[in-house]
């Protein structure tokens, strides 16, 4: 263990990769490794990158890299990819992207597909992003295809969350409005040579400036930020934004760390406590044959499936103050 | 109990509603309701329908509900939209529809909107299945916004799954192709009037022929109709290859009732036993107070989350065994 410790922390590929899958298909002994890791996580800077798919997230990290790379800080992009729930297997459109940055030692890019796994994406997300972490990388850039729960789920436990748009939205943006404008730290507006990008940015700048009448003096208040991402364009602008945005984390929370506030520490242990739960209790029901028995029972109309869930789950919970009750 | 459950049977349109907003809004006292009312389950015939945003649905089922009623059948419909997490409450953009069936007894709609209660969408969606279809409902139409693997999750627990495209989604057909073909019982087109009706037709056509190729002989091939719902043209056609399919699963599984599918069956048990466990357990963290006290612990890194939620679940598991071992 300790030995895999030292191979992720200074930065052996082969190892990370080999972790990073492991965590993506839910190998169970993953979570020994990640223990052992936690103490060398909270130093990288996390951004979330989210927006419908065509909107040109891919080339704005790809960019956002180059950009990055040149002010010396090193790279890890996480692409999150669940479109494809059946095949299993994430679909990282842009291969050209990591042909272009697969020399580069200070960048590590690798995709996540997981669904259905105990956990799900939000915490393979989050085991991913404390590998890359101990790796050292000093900026880890989590994009993920479209804009549902999911998604909004997975770029909340980022430091800083962009939303992409481009010109002409202005239904989609009213559409995913009530999820995502409350995520947003920066909206970006990309491909915005198109025609009707200041359609998009006032529309997006009266919806936001509604949301903000519930904010106090001294919140941050989310930047729009044009952006031409395959000439180039606006992003320095956008990592500038992304500075002060942790700027401004930082002087009102005091330390960079996603583990020290409280209601994302909340979040994320509800969610490891119910898969670690889960995870035990099947293991036992269906060593048991608990679980295929009580499938027959309920095909043969022998029970409904509300109690059979009851007579599984209770007797497995020790309550407290019943103890030789069983 | 028997008053609540002889209401519901009788159809009293209350009781109904109340009992589903009560599986929406996740009260826990409805579990009991659910297993008295199971016995009076299993008659409805259930048809999903689900596209993205803007395909018509909402007329389509407007149309069906009309062709339904001509032929003397009762209809459930239930609305399911997650699209607004934060909101918490479910859009049913369609009000024309539900004004023009309200005075109808033969009709009976509601939406769900459930989102991070335990057990999530697809259960509370099958509960109110089962609500509806003790109630007596002939048929039972599941409509769902989006595409994503939450809206084909809910689908799936139907007798037949209807998707709903428009002409000139060629991409997006390609883009949502993999979780998207493999649950299809039956293809519609709709504003087949529009030009590329007959494009979008023929490459529907080769990506299910492609697919089809595992099939074996006797297999059900999922027809494609094209349908303008406003026009209340194809309709009938739909209601048709819906009759067609109901005859193909009956011949082959003898028998129409949802529950006597073993691996539906198993899908489900699995499910309310996650949202069982998930409610029993944290309600005893929260109570004694353990869980508070880890997430103090891991905010002022005394511990990592990974062995925070080892302490919290392994102690509250029964193993088989290991009795008088705590």
């Amino acid at each position: 263990m300790e030995d895999v410790v030292e191979k992720i922390r200074s930065g052996d590929v082969r190892t990370v990769a080999r972790i990073i899958r492991d965590i993506d298909d839910g190998i169970p002994g993953v979570r020994e490794t990640l223990k052992a890791l936690y103490p060398y996580t909270g130093n990288a800077y996390v951004v979330g990158i989210t927006g419908a798919p065509g909107v040109g997230k891919s080339t704005l990290v790809d960019q956002m890299i180059n950009h990055l790379r040149k002010k010396g800080k090193t790279v890890g992009v996480l692409a999150v990819d669940p479109t494809s729930p059946f095949s299993g297997g994430a679909i990282l459109g842009d291969r050209v992207r990591m042909q272009r940055h697969s020399m580069d030692e200070g960048v590590f890019i690798r995709s996540l597909a997981t669904r259905g796994h105990f956990g799900g994406l939000t915490q393979s997300t989050r085991s991913a992003i404390d590998v890359l972490d101990a790796m050292g990388k000093d900026y880890i850039l989590v994009e993920t295809v479209g804009v549902g729960q999911d998604e909004v789920d997975v770029v909340r436990n980022t430091h800083t969350t962009v939303i992409v748009v481009i010109p002409g939205m202005g239904d989609d943006i009213q559409a995913i409005k009530a999820g995502i404008l409350e995520v947003g730290d920066i909206f970006v507006i990309n491909k915005a040579e198109r025609e009707g990008a200041d359609k998009t940015l006032s529309d997006l700048r009266l919806m936001l400036d509604m949301d903000q009448k519930k904010y106090q003096e001294g919140d941050w208040r989310p930047p729009i930020i044009k952006t031409e991402a395959i000439f180039d364009k606006g992003v320095n602008e956008l990592l500038n934004a992304i500075e002060e945005h942790r700027k401004y984390l930082s002087k009102r929370y005091g330390i960079i760390h996603l583990r020290k506030n409280r209601d994302r520490v909340r979040e994320e242990l509800k969610e490891m406590v119910k898969s670690r739960l889960i995870e035990k209790v099947f293991q036992i029901l269906v060593e048991s044959g608990e679980f295929e028995k009580a499938v027959d029972q309920i095909v043969e109309g022998k029970i409904d499936p509300y109690s059979a869930s009851d007579n599984l789950v209770l007797p497995k919970i020790v309550v407290p103050g019943a103890k030789d009750e069983s």
